[in-house]
């Protein structure tokens, strides 16, 4: 396997197959076939995102794939931004369809013509849905498993609401959805406003959580869309107000892909393989069976109890009864990310006894069968907590301040500097340093409410800002985040 | 709403969208959107299939959606079946395809070009993985909610084993599996060997359960194919054998769509509305607290502290807090077909009492607090098996037995009759009745195994036929089975 700090699309490459998340050899580029294990870990963290839209009240829903031609091209914006990147179907059986369907790059066209039956008064809002799918686009770029495919593994929440105020609240709602999720992830994230030029198409606007890989460039894995009532004026969401007349619900979105998971895939990982987060690993624990001739008697039962022990406690437990050498088996397991793995001999069982050891690090600690339900998890907390302060160095330990955009240029990282603010410097320093504006941190380029959000655990802030604009000059208290996107 | 033994249509039509299930107005004919109560009965489902094939070792997978042309047009009997009936993808952006990809119609030629990679020696089988996902047929007859989409939701095994005895043990594993769910969603059904002409393309034999719906026509709920090596040859599914040398592998498949839903919506609702089996009904009770002006103290309370007791007894409770009457409470989970309403009023919390309500027959309990959770378990027991004796006199009162094939004809339900197996009989039993033949009971088709699942509670056997062929009148032991179907 190819080392991860000298070539890590080599190692990411090899990696993703070699631990069964996916297999790339499914006959279209882009599209990658899920395997057990991957799915697996896929799954619990649509489960960690299940759960906090049940806590916000989030209904789930499921739209068709398809959209009619004509609703698609009703809003302008959309086909702008996805009509040279979608895949068309235009036959059914042997006859040309009447109306061209688009198989659904994301879901706003397909929902909002439902919307506008559903919502009719002040009492149907907020409206507030989401679903997880798949969505499609027809890269033209190099594809990469998880980070650019044309099969999407794709959540999405769309709400609706009275005015423009209370849906800027659900884009704080999100944000802490997104907190907790990061958080559960192991994952550090800058949280900016993107530049109007980069915002979603329709959108009024677009704040993104970025995080860091290895290679020093960033990945956008959250988004969180303020769309005004830009949609609902197109599609025709009214509903009759509590004060009577007719008003446009203002309205947002809220999306995560399996980026995320190719984020924790790269941030984690080191030479010998994945590291899981032990929220979403699908075994926290294996617990191997040292296994010596003549002396197996009662090993693999002791290890079966103590799997069971552990699950009672409410842990994800796999025991490995493999015909395969306990070596093998480590390095196995190893690779595959298992937070802590517990081996149990003969002489532990005699000594009541296994051993606790960490994925992260290494570390082995010898506990007692008795209390190892306390000390796996004190093991999976350090295990976690050692993920995230690795995670979070590399980040901030990244993030250079710069004057200039040829001095932009030369960071290697995320490069800060001042913006004026105007299209025509955004873009010239776009050109000088050959990176992408990430846009403004949110708690400059917004109040109060959203600083706090800059101030989740895992978010990076930055007020207090004091500059000059790297393409004009001019004083400015606005930073921007500069860096190499995926 | 229509009435269900008058108009069944019309009842159906109603009933599916009254009760939230789902909603038909989306822009496409034959594509429904998933509302929350209707996908949250449809995941409760694949929660249930899911559970038996963790049971039974399949692992969880999922493939892309769509297939290359190539890949396709491999199976020949494939392209027969479902080229006719396909969505074809002809344009990404804005340049045709160099390959036209399918949309896929059941996952066949998409899995086992990966199957021939995965599968290399004996050590690799048996191979037993599974997914859900939507699938898509260009119907151009009527669509029907459920029961005749475009967009479909389904389960689908796939397995690959040494042989063609241990393929056909693995469908002995999909028999039990259908009955155990069929158990959970109170459904009896006939077990068929589809004929030769009516088979899944490419199967060797096809196994299919049938289920009886209010018109007294069959529908198809669950499907068992045997493929021998029918696809191992064309997509090179080859595996070194333990005594050396290479063989093909023999496959299996199992399906199961949302039909089955439908058929729950069919079978059990009445005039009322729906009424979900316990084991997926997204709540098995509701606690409706009964509000005088000025007696309200405590009552929602109460209610609340009743439903918290009964979810720790592991029961799925919800308490209807909305601002209505209790009469339209209770009128509107009876349309929705919760199992047991549980209503409690200020003079029942004064006896520490509450009032059960069965949904199927109105039956009233009054049981004290303390005692509720047993209360309910017994209820919902009585309610389950309640559906089920219902359902299963309807399938056998309706089943009759006939001499020749214009007799056939005049039947109101399931005919059976003799058949001497030649496909020009059946064809013209067809012809004559024009009716379907589902097929030969599989006690009388297969041996004594079959026989077994022919005996599970809730299928119907039809061991010791004495008779004639329907159509040429030669002595045979071979019943079929005659219906209308959807």
């Amino acid at each position: 396997m190819g080392k991860k700090q000298e070539n890590f699309s080599e190692w990411y490459n090899e990696i993703i197959e070699k631990a069964d998340l996916i297999d790339k050899r499914y006959p279209i580029k882009g599209m990658d076939v899920w395997r057990p294990y991957g799915l697996s870990v896929m799954r619990a963290i649509d489960g960690a995102i299940r759960e906090g839209m049940r806590r916000t009240d989030h209904q789930e829903v499921e739209f068709p794939l398809f959209i009619p031609q004509t609703e698609f091209n009703k809003e302008a914006d959309q086909i702008k931004g996805f009509g040279g990147e979608v895949y068309w179907v235009t036959k059914g059986g042997e006859s040309d369809l009447d109306i061209p369907l688009v198989v659904r790059p994301t879901s706003e066209t397909a929902m909002y013509p439902m919307f506008s039956l559903w919502v009719r008064s002040h009492k149907h809002l907020p409206l507030k849905v989401f679903q997880i799918v798949s969505v499609f686009r027809y890269e033209t770029k190099q594809t990469r498993s998880f980070l650019r495919v044309r099969q999407i593994h794709f959540f999405e929440a769309h709400t609706a609401h009275w005015d423009y105020e209370d849906a800027e609240r659900q884009i704080l709602e999100d944000l802490d959805l997104t907190a907790a999720l990061c958080e559960k992830l192991c994952l550090p994230y800058l949280l900016s406003k993107r530049p109007d030029w980069d915002k979603f198409p329709g959108a009024h606007y677009t704040v993104a959580a970025d995080a860091m890989l290895p290679e020093l460039k960033t990945l956008q894995i959250a988004t969180h869309h303020h769309y005004k009532d830009n949609f609902a004026k197109p599609y025709d969401i009214k509903y009759e107000a509590a004060t009577g007349g007719h008003q446009y619900a203002h309205q947002t979105t809220y999306g995560i892909s399996e980026r995320i998971l190719g984020a924790v895939v790269a941030v984690h990982g080191d030479d010998k393989g994945l590291m899981l987060p032990p929220a979403v690993a699908p075994y926290q624990a294996v617990v191997v069976p040292i296994l010596f001739k003549g002396k197996e008697a009662g090993v693999v039962e002791g290890a079966k109890a103590l799997a069971q022990k552990l699950e009672r406690a409410g842990y994800r437990v796999h025991v490995d009864t493999r015909d395969e050498t306990a070596g093998f088996k480590f390095n196995d397991w190893e690779m595959r990310g298992v937070p802590v793995q517990i081996q149990l001999g003969p002489r532990d069982l005699e000594k009541q006894q296994c051993v606790l050891v960490r994925r992260d690090n290494g570390d082995k600690r010898v506990v007692d069968l008795a209390t190892a339900d306390t000390a796996l998890g004190e093991a999976l907390e350090l295990y976690a907590s050692g993920l995230v302060s690795r995670a979070w160095e590399t980040l901030t330990a990244n993030i250079k301040d710069v004057k200039t955009a040829e001095e932009a240029k030369g960071v290697v990282g995320i490069a800060r500097t001042g913006w004026c603010g105007s299209d025509e410097c955004g873009e010239r320093i776009q050109k000088v340093t050959e990176k992408t504006v990430l846009g403004i941190p949110v708690d400059v380029a917004f109040g109060e409410a959203f600083a706090k959000q800059a101030a989740h655990k895992l978010a990076l802030p930055a007020r207090g800002f004091q500059g000059a604009c790297a393409a004009c000059g001019k004083d400015t208290t606005t930073p921007v985040h500069i860096a190499k996107t995926y």
